[in-house]
């Protein structure tokens, strides 16, 4: 009954996670329904962006050399032709002597190399009145400043925020090849959890390992399907997990992941035959992490306790969406920071602290964001960091530089 | 002819916008829907989480003073009663010279003052052995720990993430009054315009704006209402103006907001009636922006240029966003950073320039991310932040210190 001491480094946990996420396989999909997927290939601009030169602003559109040595006293003094809108066309080149009246967005006629505003000139009796020499290219956009025929405008693997997918759109795209959403199933184990909304009885508390680990999901861009709560039994667990791995790429538990007499992870797995590719971490909180490899499907077994199981998740759980995904950008960041305030307790082993990277002044810090004890959910409101604490480091004071996670998912938002 | 070099300067037009956004009116959604909204109310806690003392390890509950004096030569021993497992309740009390065989999240029967782990013991025979003496709160876990019955655990205004609706569900909340979802009406106008997928005639250009646009939008809360593509015609324009004012909270166009001759969000506006709230910002990009007051309804007119509508909508349609949905995570947050590159143009006005705010060993600096014309949108992949240059800027160059305004939306996202 002695508790092994062992467990796995988590970096290796990490890896074997990794090493047995495969990506998968990619669907076309419209544009419009392409937000927050992650694109299977290159995309290449099949034309030029803007398609043809244009005006950037209302006015005229004329050739430089007209209006050399132009000035207030002797202006150059030009023959309006026609009058181009955007979406129009012209129908004739300017010639030497004449302007084009021309709109923003409008072509730039052929023979035509600049364009005035038409706040800087003076115009009437079908002529217009430069009073200054113009550049040739003055407040001209030539065909594919934005983006040129044949230019690789979006890379395989990036994620489709609104800016991607507005280029799609700019360049006529109507789909996109992106790689399946991982679809994740969830169970939550144990004889204590009760549903929100049900009565909670004595010894009960109310299942919020659904929501968190589910909704976090979603937020990383995954399809959770809800498998429910299974009790504490393994025949019954098993069960659950079996078909939870039909029907998804990747099964999570939570609850029953630990040493006592009813930790029913460990036992529903072997009763599975899958092969354990680690049994405990070595770093607090989430010890307990269990994960098996059933056929071709992980199943991570996380710990019930809730912000255990949410930090774990991070730690975890990631690493699996990245693979599945196609998307580093699930990978937590790592950065350095000084820590706000101190923390008196010594680390033996390494240990996960919740944190919050904050801006002060031009610099930022991290706060610890309090209660630590793996039960207490309340925290990670706060928390928008994992402060990562080595086996044997001392008691911390205010200022020490620390290592921590950013939790933020880098592709689904904008960095903030 | 002559444009006026007025406009408003942007802070005095985000004021306007936001005395006219009034928040909207609340409901209740399920907790399983909640998610992303903005909680209408502050949340307190209906009871104690964890609802009672339990354990936090696999052991044996007991009284510390059983223990005293225990070492390895001279052990308490004690008689193990009743086992307690997490979702049971205890039958009896743990008097003196007795324990209790108890599970990771079981209830503390009464009488214990402490817990040992399986793996700190040696048992058999209905005993349970001691080596060392324990103190009374040891691995024990008190209820309401997390939260206190009445403590407010959540507040009015808060954008519920994952670990909010976590904490809802653990205090077995089914509902959650949150404020009913901005819905924005998206207009296109222009002749040139057409949707991706069409064949793209001469001077015509694909439409990217309503992508770029509605699914920013969406990304911070939104609900959208396409209303398509209208020509450059001023009663066409007033018309669907007007139908998506009824429609929706707010209505955004883009194109035909500046001074040329089919420049038709102006006349529409006037053509509805609609107070003018402002027309033409002190900035670039984005200056020709309009704004009017259709009865209480703001119509909000972008420039049609799509890199130049989306930093105008991050300026201004966030603000009324920000007021319609209750939530000033809607806001962008200023900062300030040294630049890595220079910029070599003076500005004469107020000027935008898209960055990326990147971190850099220790110290965070904005690179200017590119091409800074009004329609250049490939630049936005990049950037995550728009610096604010004041009027009457020199040259900047690599180090000066700039502000910024970061676009991640905090609410929706764990800060990076």
């Amino acid at each position: 009954m002695k508790r092994t001491a062992d467990g796995m480094e988590l970096e290796q946990a990490q890896a074997l996670i990794r090493e047995h996420s495969d990506r998968l396989g990619t669907e076309r999909v419209a544009i419009s329904g392409s937000h927050g997927r992650v694109l299977a290939e290159d995309v290449f601009s099949p034309m030029d962006q803007p398609p043809f030169d244009r005006a950037p602003v209302d006015g005229f559109a004329l050739r430089a050399s007209d209006t050399a040595g132009a000035s207030e006293n002797s202006p150059a003094s030009l023959a309006v032709g026609e009058t181009l809108y955007a979406g129009s066309w012209p129908a004739r080149s300017v010639v030497a002597g004449t302007a084009a009246r021309i709109m923003t967005g409008a072509p730039i006629p052929p023979g035509a190399d600049c364009v005035i505003r038409q706040e800087d000139v003076s115009s009437g009796g079908g002529l217009v009145r430069i009073a200054r020499p113009m550049r040739p290219g003055e407040n001209y956009v030539y065909a594919g400043e934005d983006l040129k025929a044949g230019e690789r405008v979006l890379l395989e693997g990036q994620c489709l925020n609104y800016a991607a997918v507005g280029i799609l759109s700019s360049i006529g795209a109507c789909e996109a090849a992106v790689y399946r959403l991982p679809r994740v199933a969830l169970i939550s184990t144990g004889d204590e959890i009760v549903e929100p909304g049900a009565p909670l009885g004595p010894g009960k508390i109310y299942n919020s390992n659904a929501f968190t680990i589910g909704l976090r999901l979603k937020e990383l861009g995954a399809e959770v399907l809800q498998r429910g709560i299974v009790p504490d039994e393994p025949r019954a667990l098993a069960e659950a997990m079996a078909g939870a791995a039909e029907a998804a790429d990747l099964v999570l538990t939570t609850g029953g992941a630990s040493v006592g007499a009813k930790d029913v992870a460990m036992e529903s797995l072997e009763l599975l035959g899958a092969d354990i590719l680690f049994k405990g971490l070595r770093m607090k909180p989430g010890s307990p992490a269990i994960c098996g490899l059933f056929g071709r499907r992980l199943i991570l077994c996380l710990s019930g306790n809730p912000a255990a199981a949410s930090i774990t998740f991070e730690l975890l759980g990631r690493v699996a969406l990245c693979g599945l995904a196609g998307n580093e950008g699930l990978l937590p960041v790592r950065i350095r920071a000084a820590l706000k305030s101190g923390f008196g307790k010594p680390s033996l082993g390494r240990r996960f602290l919740r944190g919050r990277l904050v801006r002060e002044a031009e610099a930022e810090r991290i706060e610890l964001v309090g209660k630590n004890s793996s039960g207490v959910l309340s925290s990670l409101l706060e928390c928008n960091c994992l402060v990562d604490i080595p086996a044997g480091t001392g008691a911390l004071k205010a200022g020490d530089m620390v290592d921590a996670l950013m939790l933020g998912a880098q592709s689904f938002a904008w960095r903030q």
